[in-house]
């Protein structure tokens, strides 16, 4: 285990994942606000995560979290945050059923070179059905939403590697720019994507962009063992968390994969300060935020669900988590909630002070303790932070329990080099063998 | 005339708007040199330029200029330099043919947050068929490209006007984070797309971002009448200049615009030095790097035709421009070409200086007078100024040409402000009619 390092990556929410976290004193209030971004990446660095990583959406619901709502374009939004920082890497959500293969690779590509190799695509699938009408399309269903996803990171990943890395002579005596024989099309001609290719844009910094994935189910978990270097998880509990942990590693091999290509990060909202009481007095404070009603609110937009004939104060409703237009990972939470016979109001709270991710609140010490031991008894490779607000909501977790991890031998102290995947442990992967061998003929 | 002032785009071009650019001694020898970028920006931003713009394509084509076949994804890049310049307008080519009104839209809002009002959309809709098989689509003919993008322009301005500007509430006392009657869907059902809205973003700094356009045919004057902001031209002849403009400007009314709301600025190479005899020396050494058979394989490039068959020292083919594939305004240098009954390689040369731009060699006295001239003459309100190659190619213009037009009063001397709507003197839009009328039922 000597060798085995914590990863951290910051999910960034401009007012913090906590849906009233901007409601805290002195609080960031808009994730639209860009030197607040700049200001939390920066900070993130100085504490040395791994990387930040933005969600998106493709729709507007002004009844849902406010960085939901009101939210910069995610490449758009890190490459300016790559200007003001150095190290740390760059995770922008990008959908594969409401996009293009050649459009995204190319921007991922551009991304990696504008931040000198240290971007990362968080590639999802959409699950909210109305982001189909911004796009007027009909949404695909979970299957087909995977099976379009699937082929269009093979696509993403044969653009990247079209370019020789020796592709650009740029030799003055001649004039000569480029090996046109370096610069291969992929001529891709599949179920749902054709797309010929090369991009216009030499190989990126990192060969590829980290690819981050975050889907729960069978699909997902298959997509991620086959494409993914980084999974993100929702989890609640520590033997659910080994126990995918275990089952998602397990699927690495029939793909040639060995468990250290691909790190799993459980998201955790940490509200923490130097002692036990405090802590609970923040999270207190928080969730004074929080009317049962807007709980509601939150909840029916985690499983696009309408609760307006269901009592609060009622039972689960029993047709709650029939459709397949939430996370896979919220079936978990739904699955707590009706083991424990929890009210409507109970699921409704859990879900509102981190949309169903795993709230964990304590002293430093305490906080510290938990993550070592998920860390160790091999629940998590690191995790997916998700502080309730900004920034001391933030600096609260980098002051008090970065230290302590860093004292265990559990986390860098100084970065391993430039790259995501430097930071990550990854190797850059070999170019593709079909560009060596075209080029070569 | 006193109130009128000169306005200055940069088009930027990694390696320099002439193909061989690269190879000047001590030139900036790839568009992918983020720090370069980021210097030309500062230079043009020192220089007070307007704005700087960068071109797009989506195809590689590694015969092609060095700076169209490798190059950052336009917007993404401009995110970078927003972040290293307070003032300069920001203009990203992006194609209304291969892309879709929602997420372009969105992109531009973005720009324009992260760059304080700064952001410029340069609608383009993708002359060259080859970009089609990167999209798996068929390259709609001139017609319906135009078509098409008349649609999408109106959809991403109904976009932009679709939040209110007070929109966002943000009281803390109550929690409420905004008013769902100020965010609208603005429901577009059209021939080419169907969208919903509303964006995900606030209404932007400068409501809508600016648009700038460069079709010289008659679909594309029309659309620039109703939407551009900014026009680019192409053009090597005064007269031809002035009576464009004079045609242009003309179209304005109908659409309830005047001549103030429309700037016009002609593309311009300048090969400028203290002296006519230095400047001469240097457009000679460029155009030393340039073989008669790689100037066929720009004009090749630039009107989408195989020149295999024919004789370099011959005729223009006749067949030569048949094809709607090349930008239209090509078609009056084709004219003057065939007019002047130049030889094959005569005009292959003349585009390979710059891509059929006008190039004006001269000393600074020269230079600044010919410009003043056009200006004052009616041909343009400015120009777009196409450095052949960087940094020298930009700063000889800067240095020795943009304190001559500030000496007779014609060029500011201090932004006007800090958006590139006041730099242009261009109002902020008001906000679209719908939304305030249904905000307020």
């Amino acid at each position: 285990m000597s060798e085995r390092h914590l990863h951290l990556g910051l999910f960034l929410l401009g007012t913090g994942s906590h849906i009233a976290g901007w409601r805290m004193p002195g609080a960031v209030t808009s994730f639209e606000d860009v030197p607040a971004v700049v200001a939390i990446a920066r900070e993130a660095e100085r504490a040395l995560f791994d990387l930040i990583f933005i969600g998106d959406n493709l729709n507007a619901d002004p009844t849902a979290h406010p960085s939901y709502t009101s939210r910069l374009e995610p490449i758009t939004l890190l490459s300016a945050v790559a200007m003001t920082t150095s190290h740390i890497g760059l995770g922008a959500t990008a959908s594969t059923t409401y996009g293009d293969p050649w459009s995204l690779a190319r921007a991922f590509a551009s991304l990696d070179h504008i931040s000198g190799g240290r971007a990362a695509w968080n590639s999802v699938t959409t699950s909210n059905p109305q982001a189909a009408a911004n796009f007027g399309k009909i949404h695909p269903d979970h299957a087909r939403r995977y099976e379009m996803s699937a082929e269009f990171i093979e696509v993403a990943k044969a653009l990247w590697d079209a370019w020789a890395p020796d592709a650009v002579v740029r030799d003055h005596a001649t004039g000569a720019y480029f090996d046109p024989a370096k610069i291969r099309p992929i001529d891709h001609d599949g179920t749902f994507f054709k797309v010929k290719g090369p991009l216009n844009i030499t190989r990126a910094p990192q060969g590829r962009p980290v690819i981050l994935q975050a889907g729960g189910s069978e699909a997902g978990q298959e997509l991620a063992a086959r494409h993914a270097d980084v999974v993100f998880t929702v989890t609640q509990d520590q033997g659910e968390a080994i126990a995918f942990y275990r089952g998602l590693k397990a699927r690495l091999p029939k793909h040639g994969r060995t468990e250290a290509d691909l790190k799993i990060l459980p998201g955790v909202m940490p509200v923490v300060a130097e002692t036990e009481a405090e802590a609970r007095d923040k999270l207190d404070t928080l969730m004074g935020f929080v009317g049962a009603r807007d709980a509601l609110g939150i909840l029916g937009e985690r499983f696009n669900h309408d609760f307006s004939g269901d009592d609060i104060d009622g039972p689960i409703p029993e047709s709650l988590g029939e459709n397949d237009a939430y996370h896979a990972f919220a079936s978990a939470m739904l699955g707590k909630a009706r083991r424990e016979n929890m009210r409507l109001k109970d699921l409704a709270n859990l879900v509102a002070a981190a949309r169903g991710h795993w709230v964990l609140c304590g002293s430093a010490d305490q906080v510290a303790d938990t993550l070592v031991d998920w860390f160790e008894s091999g629940a998590a490779d690191g995790f997916n932070v998700m502080p309730p607000w900004f920034m001391e909501g933030f600096t609260d977790f980098t002051r008090l329990v970065v230290p302590r991890l860093q004292d265990r031998g559990l986390f860098r102290t100084a970065y391993e080099g430039t790259t995501l995947r430097q930071s990550l442990g990854l190797q850059v992967p070999p170019v593709g063998g079909s560009v060596e061998t075209l080029a070569g003929a």
